[in-house]
């Protein structure tokens, strides 16, 4: 069976590719690249791929025209600034984030007949955001079941969550159950060769490993 | 009130944007800019979001990658090939489509607080498309509604499909009665500066203006 996994190249998703391949799927893993964003992750999502010897696709998606015209006329830009400019970094919440990127992964998995999404969707974590909610992935499920070819025709992609309850320790035991290769992912914010350890991505992460009692083999700065 | 508007620079999409405007709102116009595709479509959605004075919003979505990740081992590459390579072009029929365009201007609407979004779509024409269905667009409501802050908190963007009924004759002649500038649009499949009036595009809609009894305005080769 074909699986499309949704893969940043961060700790959720790398366990969630791994719980695809021991499903047995023959998995596509699918990754966006943003204008905006520093390439570390994504190197990490092409590790994953390549130690598990699957197809990666990666989908340019360059939001800074959009993101600018929003803004244009919405916000006042300061005037008479010098030096540092990075304050002026959109925030990193994108509304309809998860909406976006499982309907690209839905025309993908059209595209291979693959009859699954995997999505490492956490609603720990991530208790606020409207679209990690299983009541949020059950009426995607539906849309898709109306909007498709495959829906239409009686055998819907079906969207699989297999995270969505789990905490972060427990996502550490599964991929270190599963054999994951922890080792090559990044889920620090901030770009550069080493983790800062510092960002609350980091926090998250270190907080997991510790109370899943592992080692956390990716180097800190 | 503030509108999302689906812009594809064509025929239905311009009867929509002026719809939308008809109807009050205050347009903010998204296109998508493709990596294969002619510019002259997008150049037609920049005239006519210049004629309305309104906003637009370009959002680059390179499939590229994606695409060629999609058919590098599923399909033989012919080998021996000379010359004429245009048959290497992959179909422009794009699964889940209209889904992704909505999920993109999902979040835009989100963005700029927006209560609505327009789409040209149209089961008419298209009443093959599972995404062209008022199944669908009702479907993909309801999960904007679970999914979305502005779902959550009650009041979820609105999906407008004033066109999703009409024959291509009923919407030159709403077009008309809007003052639409139709003569700015562009249909057909190929680009340069003529539209060739061959193409199923171009035959559907002169059929359109035939029928509607006006002069399609724009210069065909």
């Amino acid at each position: 069976m074909k699986a499309v996994v949704l893969l940043s190249g961060g700790l959720d998703s790398t366990v969630t590719l791994a719980k695809a391949v021991a499903d047995g799927c023959e998995v596509t893993a699918l990754s966006f690249r943003y204008g905006q964003r520093h390439g570390r992750e994504l190197r990490s999502a092409e590790a994953v791929c390549g130690r598990y010897g699957v197809k990666h696709a990666i989908m340019d998606m360059d939001m800074t025209s959009f993101r600018s015209a929003l803004t244009r006329k919405e916000i006042d830009v300061p005037e008479d600034r010098d030096g540092d400019l990075s304050s002026e970094i959109p925030p990193t919440y994108v509304p309809a984030r998860n909406i976006i990127f499982l309907s690209a992964a839905a025309g993908l998995a059209e595209s291979i007949d693959a009859e699954r999404i995997y999505i490492g969707a956490n609603a720990v974590d991530y208790s606020g955001y409207p679209d990690c909610r299983p009541e949020f992935f059950e009426a995607f499920g539906e849309m898709l079941a109306k909007g498709t070819k495959t829906g239409v025709e009686g055998r819907p992609v079906k969207i699989m969550t297999p995270i969505l309850h789990s905490t972060k320790a427990d996502i550490v035991r599964l991929g270190k159950a599963l054999n994951a290769p922890l080792e090559l992912t990044w889920s620090c914010y901030n770009g550069g060769e080493k983790a800062c350890g510092r960002c609350d991505s980091c926090r998250i992460r270190l907080k997991g490993f510790e109370e899943a009692g592992c080692r956390d083999e990716i180097e800190y700065r």
